[in-house]
Parts: C-alpha cells; structure tokens; sequence
C-alpha cells in the first residue's frame, strides 16, 4: 500500500498499469473525435519517456485529465485556480484565455499558448507540454493497483506571523489567510473560536489545518506531520475501517466489526421494513451505524497511536441504504417500487453527523449512489478498479443479497442491480452458514470429497462460496444435469461410482451428504446440499446473469468481448472463478479475465481521503454511468428462464 | 413601514427620496468617469418618465446598480445567473458576451446588445434600457425613507411534482430541484431527511423552503403565505427583536429588553476584561447573548401569531464585541491594543448556533464589521441611512460609550471611532441615570426651569439627553463659559437672576440645581448638575468632535460642506440638534441639517431580511469604507484640546 517516500515523476508515469492505454491503442496520439464523444488529450511531461495521450470527455480540464491519469502537475491549491502555479504550454489545438491566465502569463506567453491547466479545458483534441515539476507530490497505491498522486482534502501549512500593530489591523482571520494566499478559503465558527488564542499563545506562529476550500482551525506550533482521515467501507453485514496517514499514503491500521444493525435484520430490506413497522426504528437504526462507526474509529486510532483530534476528515462508502440510515433518511422509498433514493449526491455533513467524535470540525465525505440499489459503494469500486478509465471491455460485479453490475469500456458505462436473494449469505439454504469458522468454503469432487473449511475445523455447513463450489462440482462431475436436477439413482452409480452413495434422501427431498462426522451419523445432521439449495442458488445466478447479459445486449457487444470480470464484495472476492463460470454466474469466458477484485468499496474510500481530484471523478461517475432498470423490462422473465440453466 | 399591497414600478421609481439624484446632477445622464472611480449607469426603465443615472463601482452588475437604486428588474433567482429573466438591453457602452448570455439571446439579440443584466459588468459608462416587468416585486420602506424592492433570502415555492415510476426514478431531491430549475440549490440534512415522507404524505403536492441557495425545508400543500424573518439589534444595553412577514415586508411584532449580559458589565469594556479575568466568563457572555435573543424571539413570535418553526432566517448587527460574544468568539483582542478581529466577515451560521429554537435549519445573517469598534451596528446604519449612495456629504455619529463615526458623500467613505465615555449613559455624572423612568431628558432655562421627564413622574436623575440640554442651556444663558465653568457667584446674579440661587455647592463643588423636590431638601439630594458633571460632558464630546474633526480634515472639506448630520443610537436619536450644535457635539451647521437617525442598526437588519441584494451591498461596505485608527495618531491630543471648549 505505500509508495516510495518521494517517487519520481517517471516512477509515477511507469507504474500506469491499468489505466492508461499505451501509445498506439485507439487512443492513439492524434486520434481525434472517435464517436466516444471524448477528446484527445496528449500530454508532454517534462522527462517522461514517451508523449502519453487519454481521452476525456469534452470540457474537463488539462489538470483534471491529467491527474486522473496519473501525471502531475505543478499545484498547491489542488487545481481551483488559485495558486496560478500549473502552467502548461498547448503545443497544438486552442483553449481560450480565462481572466486568471490574463494575471499569470505575458501577452508574449498567452500568443505561445501558456495556460494554466485548472482552467484549460480540453474541447477538442489538445497537446499539451507540461513542465517539469517543481514541488515533488507523493503518490501511492490504492484500489486495483491503481497508482494516486497523494492530494487530501485535508491540508496542514505551518505559518509563521507578523503580530498585529495600530498600522496592520488586520483581522486574525486575515492573517492567516494572507499567508496562506495560494488558497481561497473561508473559515469555520469552529476555527474563529480558536484563532485568538492560538494566535497569541503560540507566538503567532500556527499551523492552519484546511479541508477542501475551508479553515477548519489553528493549531500552536508545527504539527504538519499529524493529519489523518478515516476510511469507512459500510456494509450491510460487515463495516470496515482504515486509518490513513494523509501525509505518507499509508494506512496506519484496519479495523473490521459487524454491523450493529444486525439485529434489525441481515439484509437492507428487513432493515427498510423495520422502518415501515415501527416509527422509533429509524432513529435506531442510525444510532446503531453511528455506533458502529464511533468503535472502529477508537480502534484504529488506539492502534495507530493516533489521537482522535488529529483526524481531519472520513471518507464513507456504502449502499444507498446503509448511506441513508447513516445520515438520518427515511429508508422507505428505497424499499418499495419505483425505488426512488432521497438524494444521489449526499449533502455536505460533518464527521460528528456520522456519530464519530473525531477532531470537532472534521469533515465527511460520502460517496454518491447511482440508483436505490446502485450505491455509494459501487461507485467506490468502479473508482478503485478505473472502470471509467480502463479502455477495455470489463464486467463489474458485486455478488450479495442484492447483486450490483457495471458494464463499461472506459468511454460508455452501464449499470444495474440484480435481487440475488439471500442464498449467496448462506439463507435459504438448508445447511448454510455466512462465512465463519466451520463454513465449507471450497468443494473438490474426485474420488472422494475434498473440502476447504474456514478456520480448519469439522464442517459445520455451506457458505456462499462452498455452496456455487459444491454445486459446479457435482455439474462438472455429471451428477446434476443442465438443467439443475439430481441425476436418478441408478445413472449416478456409473456417473461417480465413489461418490453415489452420498446421493440420498431427508424426508422427500433429495440431498447430496457433503460430511458426514461419523457413519452413523444420520443423514439429517450431515452437511448436505438439497435439492431445493440447488434451486435457490439457480434463481441467485439466474438473476445476476439476466443482470449482465441484458447490460450486454444494452451495449450491443457480445459477451465474448468482455475482456475481464471483476468479482467484487466480500463474497464474491473468494469465488472460485472457474466454479462461477461453470454455474453461468459470469460469462463463459477463459478462467484468466475472470479476477478477484477484493474490498473495492473501502479502497475507493481511501482514494477519496487522498485525493480530491479522484473523489471529483467519483461525482462525475454520476453523470457518466447510465443506470438500466431492470424491473420494468418485458423481456426479463424470458431471460431469467434462459439463464435458470448450468452451461456445465 | 408597509407598501402598498401591489405597488408599480412608478411608485417605486418616484420615491427614490434619498438615494437616487435627480436627473441634472452631478451624476448627470452622460456623464463620464468623474474622478470618482465610479461609473454612470443610465437606466431607462420602462414606464418610467425618464431615464435615471446613477454611479456605481466598476465592475458592479446592472442588476446590482439597478436594485441598489431601487429600479426593479425582472428575475426570480435574485440575480444569480440561473434563471435567465434579467434581460436588458445595451445601448450604449459595451459589455462582453456571457457564457449564458450565449444560452439565453440569438445571435441577433446578442449584436442588439441584449444582454442578462446580472452578469453584465459596468465597467464603463452605460446605457440601459429596462424592459416592463413581467413579475412585480413589492417594495417596503425601511431605513431611512429608504425603498427596499422584496426579495429576500427566504423564498417559498409552491410545487406539484409528478409521482415517481419506474421510468421516472429521479430521486426525491432532483424531482424538487427541477420543479424550481430557475434556482440553483443544494439541500441540506435536514430537508433530505424530510424529504421522502413528506412529499409522499402530501401527495407531492409540497412548498420548498429556500434560504439563499440552499433547500432547507418542504413543507406539505401551499405554506408559502407564512414566511417570516425576525431582525436583531444586539446592542450592549438594549437589543431589540422585530419580527418581519417576509411575504409581504411588513414588520409583525417589535419587542424589546436589556442585554442579559448586563451583570458583567455596562459597556464593552467591562466585559471583555471579564472574560480575561475568568475563563468560563465566555460561555457565560455566550449563554446570555443567547438567552435574550431567544426570550425575544419567543415575545415578538407570541405576539405576532407566528410559530417559531415558520421563522427561517434571523440577521443580526450587533458592535464587534456583541458579535464575537454571540458567536462564542473569545474578544479579548479587541479590548487590548492594537484592537484586532477574529474576522470581519462573520461565519455562515444557523439561527440554532445563536442560541434561538425557531425552524431547525434556519439561517442568520450576521453583520460584517469594519473595525474592532466600528461594528456590524454601524454597517447596518450606513446602509439603513444609505450613506453608500447619497451624493451628499453626510456625517453619521452614533454616539454612545463608544462613538462611531462615518463621514461621506457617496463616492468616499472614511470611518472612525471615538472613545466618549459612559456619561452619555449617564455614567460618572452625579446624579446621572440611564433614559428610564424618572430621567430628566429636556431642560430647557428660562424665568424657570422648565423640565421634561420620561414617565411623567417626579424627576428622579440626569439621562444623557438631559444632560446635554441642561449644559447646552447653561451655555447659552452663560451660567457656564465657553471653557465649561461656572461663572461666579456674583456674576449669576446679574446674568440670570431667576435662577441664580439655583447655582450652589455640594461640598467643596459647584452645583446648579435642577429639582428640588421641597424647599426643604437638602442640597445633595436634589437632582443637580455638577461642575465635575460639565467635565465629563466636556471630555466625552471632545472626544467625538475629535473623531469627526480629523475625519473631515482626512477628506478634504470644511466642516460647513457637510449637508447632513445624521445623530444614531438609542442615545443619538433622542439628543436636541440645537444643543448637539451648541456644545460643539456635531459642526455648527443649521439646526435643520442634524437629523435624529432613530434605531438604524434594527433597520439595517431588517433590510437584509427583506432584500439579499441589500445584504451584498453591506457587504460590499467592507471595501468601500476605510477604517481611520484615531489612537496613533500624533494630533490627537491637541485636536482633543481644542475641541474641550463649548462653541456656545
């Protein structure tokens, strides 16, 4: 997770990986409107090997384009235009003169085509020379390997002061800004509260610590060394917490609880209804997400060494729900058709309106949520994984109790939601278990039954990743057909001579014993997988590959194209990939474009602590991914039908 | 104070009374830079008899320089570039094409010069002409004489929004937005967290409630007749409450009460020293700023019929230590050379951080302040009596403890503040008593003494009024001198011999009797003026005389160009223009040209209420009026001693 103490910019152009194609792939140097809707933008950095061109949509900025694909330019103030220092030179396309550039460059300049590059933007191809730079800005790895020039929100300049006389009256609040004059801030009661002491006892020498475009206080002395923020991945089951020290990158702790909503209910649904039952439920429910917030934030600063006041901001991903019982919505319309959200963009809140006593004025950053069941935390791993910047065909998916999908190349993205059902969690399966100690998690089928169980310990039943095991294995083997049924008795014997005798029956229901603890065991306190299982994990996939498969069609690509699926969510993380392509979860495709892409919410929500310009790119998600509606399509049904079937 | 229920644009034209010159002025239609650094703004209003000219700022917008005259435009944004209605048409000066001029004219247009007026700068001279109006903005009179078009912060909107679908899922936020697209508004927490039931409880048939550019509130059906605002002068003794029917400008309910901060002190002074003496002093001050401004809010709301939740917005003006105190700002830098502010533009706040329970999410606004001991009260009296505007020369005093005073004519503003002492608030005068009941406020000398006494009961002691007559009285019939001595005995008898047993000693001190309740009263229980009294009069006013002495100098003109004399305060307003002039408090003008200002910061407040384009303008102040430190000044102390004497 940590990148070099001080990367040089080549380190930061070499480490691209995933993002930016290279030169000579469509988005050639040179390439010009290609249909996409998106400009050229090729960028000349200052001891780069090689001219490097990305396209952007029409509109953003030199400094944007630039810095969502990992070149740097020269900024203090995070690219709003205020501290005039990312001058770059257009070698070849026009951008207009903004009132700033008038200021920052010679008429001489300006006929040269010297811009600065926060208010050039691009709205037709551009080539661009970017300067050497002069400030050295960190960088570190986050989400899918993705590399992050290192710009938080949070700000910490040390200042030291003239003291005020009868011929320099100016206010405190001034003095401080005028100091820090590459910033157009405004200031926080918090900070006018704090700034006449502070001031006065220390000295006049102070260190103002800034959220975005806010002062949020003083603090005595030289503290620039102690700025830290919280990443919050807020799940329905699991909450997640990660420390970051903003001024290095490095998460400094993680801490991980269960959701004390929990005993609302295990999924978002049950929690909505509860609100609908009862009109105390709500308040509940919010206090029990605060609460949970509060502890992992004691936990990760306890083990970080951190104290509370020293965390200036939290970055919060989670779905539309969780989002909204956080703050304090009323959950309702998300739970009842047309599944309507209060707000795509949540409002501007405090750390303390998330129940967590960090520093007094600390801020809180959410992600947005792109529909009622495409979250803030999907947009955190479309963030983290580059889906808006990938120049490849990739399938996202989140496999959960509701199941999230993203479909895009890079230039067009589509989502969807997909109502999994529970049986990914282990409910409404006979024998399933959520994930825990005891849960069978890998099922190999040869001439006998190898198991992987979590923790090492007897089988106590079937998670989610056990259950799409189990069950790909018992197709590929041939005991359940295409079309979901246990073969009869008698082929079994010939099909898995080994295995047929674990082809057996509670009470009507046919069942395969997956472990028996002894032989005389009875059959009906085994770990088995039931007929009706087999069902319920059919309806889950069916309903996850109508998702994809109409998100294909939508696309007009053929689901061959795809050239890679991420499995996304705690669950899908530890599928097998080959078990999920053999059950028809994902497309047929080679084993090798089908990835584990691991905790995608909570790396998105680090990105968002350590840069603001990826958490822009977050916001300009909504704007860029179309959500397709699934509920109201006449051919849903048909295709769910289609998809009922093991491809084998 | 109220308009007429729907009054024309000619109503409003035709009673510019104080701000707007008459056509043949200086600022004459035509009229070119003048040396002034403004620029001339011709404006021919539709139905209007003739075209008007005034001045403003370069830079300043036709839709600023218009409403700030008074001269209405049509928009429904209040001219923040959303709605697109302030069309106007350029004929003569140039103004550059707009972003969304581009969107709002055809290219015809644009080359006729139609332009939206609150986004043309006047950089140089203009000529508009002012299409009739489409909506028809009331109007109320407020300040002094002054006409304020309505269009306050606060703005309800009444919606029918369609009913969400599956085709239709915008979210409940973007439904409202779009409904009132001509704003451009966020929403706080506190409106999302309403949002979904009510719209769904009222059909979708709700009211939104806008404070500025945010959506704080809906409110089911048609609310928009109840809207109202409560305006604060939070002044050192006394802070008065005026609650304003925002919809229509008309003032509900005025209450009134002593500051609660009373018990730490009479002036600002004390107060501040009690908050270096005692650390929780603060949080006391804070609570007891709080505390009456909410028992107030709870009157004038009682009084007026109005629920506390109906009221969105409160503005405030208050002297920098009042502000500072209600905002828990610690002071003490303003109490102790070289007199410094936390800030001069206070903080975006909420009503709720002042301390008043009205609607959960309603706004204050807060007066800026030029100076440590030139306040938001003075801000919003400059902008009540229109000093900014009117092209005479006019001095405002506000005479208090502290005295402010502003000097002027329109184009130049120059400040200062002048450290009078308590004995205007009859502190350190013998027999002196704040202006209640039993204060003697008129003397006037004749065969007899002839007193005027608040309440109509026997004379109880000596108010600032009263105290400035009787000396001024005492001047004129030459009991007293021009050096401020009692003339001797043997003099009285022979200057006024009505009265001349009236001047006798208390102690070893000369003084003259005012009433004598019997014959029999002992000397030192009767209400009297001492020789020590006419001292402290005499520092007090030099003290002012001083202030305004070298603020006319600083300007540049003799103090018989001054057109107008604008006395302020609860003080100032009840003070005798003759006697003013005959103590040499005020220039030796004509009587006429003193003027009784009355309570201008209250009417300051209620203007920001009433119009945000007013509130700009008090804004605007901050760089328009410069502060003059008096107390490093080397001729200080001998302006001071030529000032001691009484002009007669």
């Amino acid at each position: 997770m940590t990148s070099p103490p001080d990367p040089s910019v080549l380190d930061i152009v070499g480490r691209e990986g995933l993002i930016v194609p290279p030169v000579g792939t469509s988005a050639d140097a040179g390439a010009s409107h290609d249909g996409s809707g998106r400009v050229a933008l090729t960028l000349n950095a200052a001891g780069a090997p090689a001219p490097r061109t990305v396209r952007v949509p029409p509109g953003v900025t030199v400094f944007d384009g630039a810095s969502w694909n990992g070149i740097a330019i020269d900024s203090t103030c995070g690219g709003h235009g205020t501290c005039k220092k990312c001058k770059v030179q257009i070698t070849s396309g026009s951008v207009p003169v903004s009132r700033l550039d008038a200021r920052a460059f010679t008429a001489d300049q300006l006929r040269d085509g010297w811009r600065l590059a926060c208010l050039a933007q691009a709205t037709a191809d551009l080539t661009v020379d970017v300067p050497p730079l002069v400030t050295r800005p960190k960088a570190a790895t986050v989400g899918v390997g993705r590399q992050v020039i290192l710009r938080p929100a949070v700000q910490k300049r040390y200042v030291e002061l003239d003291e005020p006389t009868l011929a320099d009256q100016r206010t405190d609040l001034e003095r401080v800004l005028d100091a820090v004059d590459d910033l157009s801030l405004t200031a926080d009661l918090y900070a006018l509260r704090r700034l006449p002491r502070v001031l006065r006892e220390a000295d006049f020498k102070v260190t103002a610590v800034v959220v975005d475009e806010t002062l949020i206080d003083v603090e005595a002395g030289d503290t620039r060394e102690r700025e830290f923020g919280i990443a919050y991945d807020l799940g329905t089951t699991t909450v997640v917490a990660t420390l970051l020290d903003l001024s290095t990158g490095t998460p400094v702790a993680v801490r991980s609880r269960l959701n004390k909503q929990q005993p609302f209910g295990g999924d978002v649904i049950t929690r909505i209804s509860a609100t609908m039952l009862d009109p105390a439920a709500l308040g509940r429910l919010t206090t029990a997400a605060h609460e949970t917030l509060a502890e992992l934030a004691g936990e990760v600063c306890d083990e970080g060494g951190v104290d509370a006041g020293e965390v200036y901001e939290v970055a919060l991903a989670g779905n539309a729900t969780m989002t909204a019982l956080a703050l304090g919505i009323d959950p309702e319309p998300l739970g009842v058709a047309p599944f309507v959200m209060s707000c795509a963009i949540p409002p501007v809140v405090l750390a303390s309106d998330l129940g967590v006593a960090l520093h007094p004025a600390a801020r809180a950053t959410i992600f947005p949520s792109l529909g009622a069941y495409v979250g803030g935390d999907i947009v955190a791993g479309v963030l983290a994984t580059g889906m808006d910047r990938d120049k490849r065909m990739r399938l996202f998916i989140d496999v959960g109790t509701n199941c999230e999908i993203v479909l895009g190349d890079g230039d067009r993205i589509l989502s969807t939601a997909a109502p999994a059902g529970p049986a990914f969690e282990g409910g409404a399966i006979r024998c399933g278990m959520r994930a825990a100690d005891g849960a069978i998690e890998t099922v190999k089928l040869g001439d006998d039954v190898e198991l992987g169980v979590i923790g090492d310990i007897a089988p106590a039943g079937l998670c989610g990743s056990g259950l799409v095991d189990a069950v790909a294995e018992l197709v590929r083997i041939g005991l359940v057909d295409a079309s979901g049924r246990y073969v009869p008795e008698v082929d079994a014997a010939s099909i898995a001579p080994h295995l047929a005798d674990r082809l057996t029956a509670v009470g009507q229901e046919r069942v395969f014993v997956l472990h028996r603890p002894t032989p005389d065991t009875p059959v009906e306190e085994t770990v088995y997988l039931s007929q009706r299982d087999i069902r319920e994990l059919q309806f889950a996939k069916a309903a996850i590959a109508t998702g994809w498969s109409l998100l294909v069609e939508e696309f007009g690509v053929a689901p061959s194209e795809i050239q890679q699926v991420l499995l996304a969510g705690s669950f899908g993380s530890y599928l097998s990939p080959a078990a999920a392509v053999r059950i028809g979860l994902v497309p047929k495709l080679p084993v090798l474009r089908i990835v584990s892409a691991g905790n995608v919410a909570g790396e998105g929500a680090k990105m968002a602590l350590l840069s603001r310009r990826e958490r822009e790119g977050a916001a300009a998600l909504l704007e860029e991914v179309r959500y397709v509606e699934l509920s109201d399509r006449a051919d849903f049904n048909d295709k769910f039908v289609d998809q009922l079937a093991f491809p084998g």
